[in-house]
């Protein structure tokens, strides 16, 4: 099997997700690509107090991981600006792929590593850099590369949307919930980057130039952040059926493409609106396909590690068979995963039932149940009129067995005190 | 510059989507990919009635196009199984790289499709059989590639989607609904492929194989319609705090894998509960992402459309640089896009500002906006208190140009009876 060697700069939320990852995926990882993917060496200032993982060289200095021959793919993760330029570069000239979540980077040097890396043969690539764990990077550029896009509109931080969703939800004020926002590490002790819309404008920059053809111009961008927003603001805006978001909008007109990062009003009906907390979703609008939304956590140590390791991978089937396998798997035939026959499914359910309005119903059900060892979740029993002789039951129930589910169906349907079907709908509980 | 030639076997709604599609976009294509698309010819049976586009040869025999030597790529988009396999084999068999949206096909005969396309060293590509326009196939097979899958569980029909979403709104039962959705054309007038789940099932038996591996199966999938959901089932499911959604759920437990298609309670916290109509969205959970979705439109001439030429121009890509270009453009020297100053953006106003309770002030208010042409769209006057002296004013505009919005800003800041700033937050009509 082809081996994929990983040099990582930086050993911070995302590097340390990788490495947990990869020892979690390795050999799915296998499967899709036919190829082993190993972390060489990871590079960091200072391991004082920091578990280093196993088997893997554990070094200082990270211009020694772009200069060394036993590293075929750089994984930039340090971030700032000219440190990780320097990097990046020397990695390029050392021939080597990179791949990044440096999104300040990529929106203000993106051009010349980009010309860099061509000249060279290399590769770059920056999913992670935008909308975390939202594959929206590759979604935008080849699953929606058919289309002339309208509008891109993404919710792209996750502090800012935390804190106007703990705004609504608790009719707070802003400076209270960024408190506690900090508290808890939702938000920088410094957090102009997040509220301010620095970040989402970085991301903004990215996705525009992917859109619309644009050049990388973080000047270009509008900004504006979320500190003036009022609690009165939140209201007003419900009362008038909208809820406040900090969108990063780039839409096309006849006369040119605006780019601009503010808070804004958004329709409740529409779907981008319900998305809170600290989630991120981007709405993008083409000329064909009309709208898609595509949802995601924004940032943390996994989803970050996802769209890192999603690039990598990329990479791995580009640089061998020259496209991903049609099912995905490479390796098909190694999966032994069995799919379960219905009678071994398991789900949360929902019955509904007609009995007589009669005692000692209601326990013969539930007496059913119990011998099934099913619980019951919710129960609704509301009589339709006053002169009914039948009553319509309701029952939840928690996830079950198929098979028990079945045999307490079956003895509820052959009670006397029943009448008709019982009707069951699953329930998920997402 | 580089020609793809196409080669149509149909023209239905996507195949004259397509056509409608390159016509449209053929020169940002260029823009992207460095390479020229064109259709050579298109076979359908019968053209009476249908306007043959120009410029493309219009014949009757399939069979013929997969033969052609002028075709690179052969999109099958007739349908069915036997014929469409027939057509598609040969073309593989003729080097030809080959293109489908048939779900049915795929996920019945995919295994032998794919192997001798391997053999053959051609692409079988696939995006348009799931959920239409909606990368879904991509995003699971490349975007959450580093992910294993936990569930998958997708609005992936359409029709089914948009009877539940009218049973809920309108209190209304399925028969009276299906019938008024068959006199829309949202229905067949054969409904039972949609409605009873097996539309979705060739569709989740594609993500399933791709989300875990497993072989393609349509027998293992178990199958439920929604034909019996009675209006009280929505009722009382509203009541409990769910909403009715018909679901296919493939999803990965120690014992194995369950598929299933079937209406579902689902929470009406959760997104997927929000997506109404004959929206399709596939919610993915991946073991390093968690939760993430995908929405789209499922159906439809263009987003179709969408989906197939994204496979073709995923090709090209493949076949030439062997990546994309990392901001999805070939050529982005040719772009003269302009990007505008925030002076000529337009947008919707949310406006809040005090004023004195005195009479007069919102006739010279509402001057200073007509004299700008800017319209009034809503207008909240709410005193706070008897006792007030300043009362909240809030006035929502249509989309204004910015400049125009920003002196009607400066001239209201200016009014005597104007306390403290104009607030102004965007608003984005979605």
């Amino acid at each position: 099997m082809k081996t994929l060697r990983l040099g990582i700069l930086g050993y911070g939320t995302v590097g340390q997700g990788i490495v947990a990852l990869l020892q979690k995926n390795q050999l799915s990882w296998q499967d899709k690509t036919g190829c082993n993917v190993v972390v060489t060496a990871i590079a960091k200032r200072n391991w004082d107090g920091i578990d280093k993982p196993v088997g893997i060289d554990c070094i200082n200095d990270a211009t020694a991981i772009v200069n060394r021959d036993d590293v075929d793919v750089v994984l930039e993760l340090i971030g700032g600006e000219e440190a990780a330029y320097e990097l990046i570069l020397r990695a390029i000239e050392n021939n080597k792929h990179v791949v990044t979540a440096n999104k300040a980077l990529i929106a203000s040097k993106g051009r010349e590593i980009f010309a860099r890396a061509a000249e060279k043969g290399v590769q770059v690539a920056f999913e992670a850099s935008v909308a975390g764990g939202i594959p929206i990077i590759k979604s935008l550029k080849e699953g929606l590369i058919a289309n002339e896009i309208n509008s891109v509109a993404g919710i792209i931080n996750g502090t800012s949307n935390y804190i106007l969703t703990a705004m609504r939800n608790e009719g707070r004020a802003f400076g209270e919930v960024l408190k506690e926002a900090q508290d808890l590490g939702y938000a920088e002790s410094d957090p102009t980057f997040d509220v301010e819309g620095i970040d989402a404008a970085h991301k903004l920059t990215i996705l525009a130039s992917i859109a619309y053809g644009v050049a990388l111009d973080l000047d270009k961008v509008e900004i504006e952040g979320i500190s003036h927003i009022a609690p009165q603001d939140v209201r007003y805006a419900e009362t008038l059926g909208y809820r406040i978001k900090h969108l990063g909008v780039a839409l096309r007109r006849p006369e040119g493409i605006e780019i601009r990062v503010h808070p804004t009003l958004v329709p409740e009906t529409a779907l981008i609106s319900k998305v809170d907390g600290v989630m991120n979703a981007v709405r993008v609008f083409g000329n064909a396909v009309g709208e898609t939304l595509f949802y995601g956590a924004g940032a943390g140590s996994l989803p970050t590690a996802s769209a890192v390791m999603a690039d990598v991978l990329g990479l791995v089937t580009n640089l061998t068979a020259g496209h991903v396998s049609p099912l995905g798997y490479a390796n098909n035939s190694n999966h032994s995963t069995r799919v379960l026959p219905v009678a071994e499914h398991q789900s949360a359910n929902y019955l509904r039932f007609s009995v007589e309005d009669k005692p000692g119903v209601l326990a013969d059900v539930t007496r059913i149940f119990a011998n099934q060892s099913i619980s019951i979740e919710a129960l609704l029993q509301q009589k339709e009129s006053d002169n009914a002789v039948y009553v319509p039951i309701v029952i939840v129930t928690p996830v079950v067995n198929e098979a028990d589910l079945q045999t307490a169906i079956t003895q509820i349907a052959q009670l006397d005190a029943v009448q008709g079907d019982v009707h069951r709908i699953r329930v998920e509980k997402f």
